[in-house]
């Protein structure tokens, strides 16, 4: 026993042990005095070892004076537990270590917020002692199953012949989807390098290269406002790029890879089997799910009902449909039950998300009722179910207007009525890819075409296409993968030909003059032989927490900033020094008023 | 054959192919006209494949006009070659494809700088164009190998029971050895984040947390002015650390992982065992090599001579050493046929380097030369030679001054007499400990005691040793790794008490409250329960170098900056927009006179 601190870990001992002397190290869990009886939970990053003392060891006092989570050194002999008191949910359930003699080697001052237990703790008091915080039984686990998701994933890539490399994180400011980050030069007055908020760029010139399967976890930032679903700062992605690939043999190589990720931490969970993943087109999606990432563990369909209602005895759709608008409408299967109440809130509910309100139709044993279904007329509305395939105790929602609002509402209520309903099934995990993107949409704001996402992207139909359709009519070699209602990856075909790329902008009223300015490197690189090329990013931080199966990124994160972007613990951000700023050539200006908040959309980079 | 781009990759064909049609995708790498035969390379990640085409070949007049880095689909039939003309240096030297009908893919404008041949470019040529840079043979190579190398210290550590964390890059500004980049706060106007130094603080609080076996191959940025050994900006290291642990067992953790990456890329030279690297307390090396990483390839040992000048009829060492001053002999083995300018030079380049000079011995078949040796005495120089151990044509040099200089002095005399006499085996990877590490240094400037390396490690002695004995001789738990001459790796044992931080900081004149202003985060984190830790952070970049044996980063390096910090391909840093600027609070100063260059050595933390 020469080592100083420990022979095991707080999770290694087993009844084979009995009788040996050991020694351990950890933290002071929990005591629990038993009227002169001594236990104390010995933890380490390994697990729980059960410590006992008696008035026989002269361990005692300085046990019982010890304060939890002070860190102590243990010495005594493994006693086997009595059939009564083995614990099976312990690895080390089967023994308890009589103390001889202890140590204690770093003293606990009053702690901020208790550890065992895992009583909920406010935010800020868990995220300015965070290292109390991520002793924690929940979190310390789902940091370690964290680090384990990306080591899978990592093994996995690797196994798919992939290669990691790292790209520059001081690197060139460009116009991208959302704010950069900036770092002032010292060398450079009055010049800046930003933190990439995707590898875009780098991952293509790695194709250029002539290197071949990319990937990286790559640390991605951005400077947005905060979000419920992503946290202040920095976030990390699964990124990809391969050469002399069409879109198809992207997905063929990345469904085996994220989906055996998932099977591997789904713990018991079902997920969609690799090779089963559905391709949805992306309009196709809008209609059914009226989302671009369905949930489809959902089993309601949308459907458009629009036709149904080009002449009817309830105006407002009539009027609706006349003028252009759509009529989409969702079943609430078995609802018979179900009072106007139900109805009633739903609709109350869509016009406090600022919809006109959801209209309904409600069925019990074959009768209907509601307004729609008394204007709209009973056999019209009977021969209207039996196209949807629908019962006679099921009711029916329905969300009219202009189609993008209609389609989007009705996504909406799809969940909720899913949701409501209990028809969602928690223990799946349905991924499938949603493909075809348009490459443009139109911008209302300022009347003209602009990127729909990602204008890196190839456009289905090549120059052809650019120079002979309605721009907004053209798909773009571009896909995401979702899970359960998330967007979990994003990708495309890279355009890789100068001249397609400088058709591709000009669409949108850029000049060739403005492309190179604006993505100089990469325009530069695809005049000298550039392949094919494509890939996808896949939003780790998403991923594993829908494998954790927590609702915030905090929950998975080692040391996150708090929403206004500080980071508590080290007490981020501070003051520079003067000095500071001068060799950087800045000077702080106290702002006059709040900050414009406004994002640029010309570049979506993939991202998760 | 339904895949657009490829059946095969450049790399794969053999004779068993032979009669197959095949499609290939790659960069046109070298054309060869033979008289209405052509040949091209075509290249692509994974190797070479020779295309031929003669006039029997619709594929001829488009191979013969495209330009070289064009990307091209050919199809066409694999022929095996003739004896004569297999390649046995190419994986598909058994074959060549007869080229039947070709795509341009990407057309190439003429070159900026050819890739086949690999012929020395400018630097700013190669940057600029770092995608064609890249696909050059030796540098593509480097770059897998990097790749390779980190692979496989990723999995060796994980082996070892390491587990990989990422630590936050957007965090506090502390005051550590190098200078900060700083990122401005939009939401905090005049408050910063600075990107880490290194993941110190953070990898101390994870063994706090109740992690254990932290290991993280971690970007680390410093704003240091241009050196030759460092590229500006970002660097990797293998950052790791362990809990309940004694420096002995970081070592020998540590040795199997880097002796086995060494061993796994040594490319036939020769690696130190596993088991064998030898310890070398500090002050040992710092006698013997005139280092702290020493090049243990070099056969020579420096030796104090300082007592046998103690009476000297030469004055001058006489003087110095009575004067508290040393002096130190360095070995000129097998020097008989050297002529005098050999020994003369050795002095003028000693003085070019700032030194007094350097003393020296000739000796030819035991006749002693030179005018040290003659004011000195033959006979107490042939005693000196007896105590060292030298032989009757072997030559001896002196440093001799105060210890810090003349030992330093000796440590580059040493190399410089080896390299020129051929000692040095380049076939060897020589790999030792460096340890005991002096914990405090005297500031010759501040005239003050200051830390010598890191503030972060534990004294040896502990409190005992910090009350009690000269601050100057008081060791750490520190140690460095070293390999032919690089410190490849350095570490310790951290101080994790509260008490012995605040002493340990008020010997070099800071207060408590300065402990809490700096390292609030760690300092706080001590009060609730630190295990004992340790551990280390190797050079990611310093190791790829040595082990791909080039000189200049940039060799091993994807995208790196420029001298001047500038990355020449994507065009950073770059002027920020006024809306960005105004976003930040930030106004750019001129600067009216060159910033002072000064770095702070307060904290330096473990660093490859």
């Amino acid at each position: 026993m020469t080592h100083p601190y420990r022979t095991h870990t707080c999770g290694a001992l087993t009844a084979a042990a009995t009788g040996h002397t050991v020694r351990l190290s950890g933290w002071v869990h929990r005591k629990r005095d038993h009227g002169g009886v001594l236990f104390v939970d010995l933890r380490d990053h390994y697990g729980i070892t059960q410590v006992v003392a008696d008035s026989d060891s002269p361990a005692l006092p300085l046990l019982e004076a010890v304060r939890l989570e002070s860190v102590i050194t243990i010495e005594g002999e493994v006693k086997a537990r009595n059939a009564a008191t083995v614990n099976p949910n312990l690895a080390t359930g089967e023994i308890e270590v009589f103390a001889r003699a202890v140590t204690v080697l770093s003293r606990a001052e009053e702690l901020p917020m208790p550890v065992a237990g895992e009583q909920e703790y406010p935010e800020d008091i868990r995220l300015k002692y965070r290292f109390l915080d991520l002793r924690r039984e929940t979190l310390h686990a789902n940091i370690v199953t964290r680090t384990k998701i990306i080591r899978d994933m990592r093994n996995r890539m690797e196994e798919a012949g992939f290669t990691e490399y790292s790209t520059p994180i001081l690197t060139a400011s460009s116009p991208e989807g959302a704010r950069d980050f900036l770092v002032p030069s010292r060398i450079h007055p009055g010049k800046f390098y930003a933190l990439p908020q995707a590898p875009q760029q780098y991952k293509q010139l790695l194709m250029v290269a002539g290197f071949d399967r990319y990937f990286q976890i790559a640390p991605c930032f951005r400077d947005e406002d905060p979000r419920a679903d992503r946290l202040p700062g920095e976030f990390y992605q699964l990124d990809l790029e391969m050469s002399f690939v069409t879109q198809e043999e992207v997905w063929e190589t990345m469904e085996p890879v994220i989906g055996q990720v998932f099977e591997a931490f789904a713990q018991g969970k079902s997920v969609t089997p690799v090779g089963q993943f559905r391709r949805i087109p992306h309009a196709q999606a809008m209609l059914d799910y009226g989302s671009d990432k369905p949930d489809l563990r959902n089993p309601l369909i949308i459907r458009d009902v629009s036709s149904e209602f080009t002449q009817s005895g309830f105006g407002l759709f009539e009027k609706i449909v006349g003028s252009g608008g759509v009529v989409r409408a969702i079943p609430a299967p078995n609802t018979a039950e179900k009072s106007r109440k139900f109805f009633d809130e739903m609709n109350d509910w869509a016009r406090a998300e600022g919809h006109a309100g959801l209209g309904y139709v409600t069925r019990k044993a074959g009768e209907f009722g509601g307004p729609i279904a008394k204007n709209h007329g009973p056999e019209k509305m009977a021969a209207l179910y039996d196209t949807l395939g629908l019962g006679p105790d099921d009711g029916l929602f329905f969300a009219a207007g202009k189609e993008e609002q209609a389609g989007k509402l009705a996504g909406l209520a799809r969940t909720r009525v899913a949701d409501t309903l209990g028809l969602i099934d928690k223990d799946r995990f349905e991924l499938a890819w949603i493909v075809d993107f348009p490459f443009y949409e139109w911008d209302e704001d300022n009347k003209k075409v602009d990127f729909a996402h990602n204008p890196f992207s190839m456009p289905q139909g090549g120059m052809e296409a650019l120079e002979g359709s309605d721009p907004l009519s053209i798909k773009a070699f571009q896909y995401d993968l979702v899970c359960n209602g998330y967007e979990i990856a994003s990708g495309s075909i890279r355009n890789q030909s100068p001249e397609l790329m400088v058709k591709a902008f000009e669409l949108v009223g850029l000049s060739k003059a403005d492309v190179e300015e604006r993505f100089g490197g990469l325009y530069r690189a695809f005049q000298y032989g550039a392949p094919p090329h494509g890939g996808m990013a896949a939003g780790v931080d998403r991923i594993v927490m829908l494998l954790c199966g927590v609702q915030n990124l905090r929950e998975i994160s080692l040391f996150p900033m708090n929403q206004r972007a500080e980071d508590l613990l080290m007490g981020a951000p501070t003051p520079a020094e003067p000095k500071q700023l001068r060799e950087l050539h800045m000077r702080v200006v106290e702002p006059v008023k709040p900050a414009a908040v406004s994002t640029s959309k010309l570049v979506a980079p993939d991202a998760g």
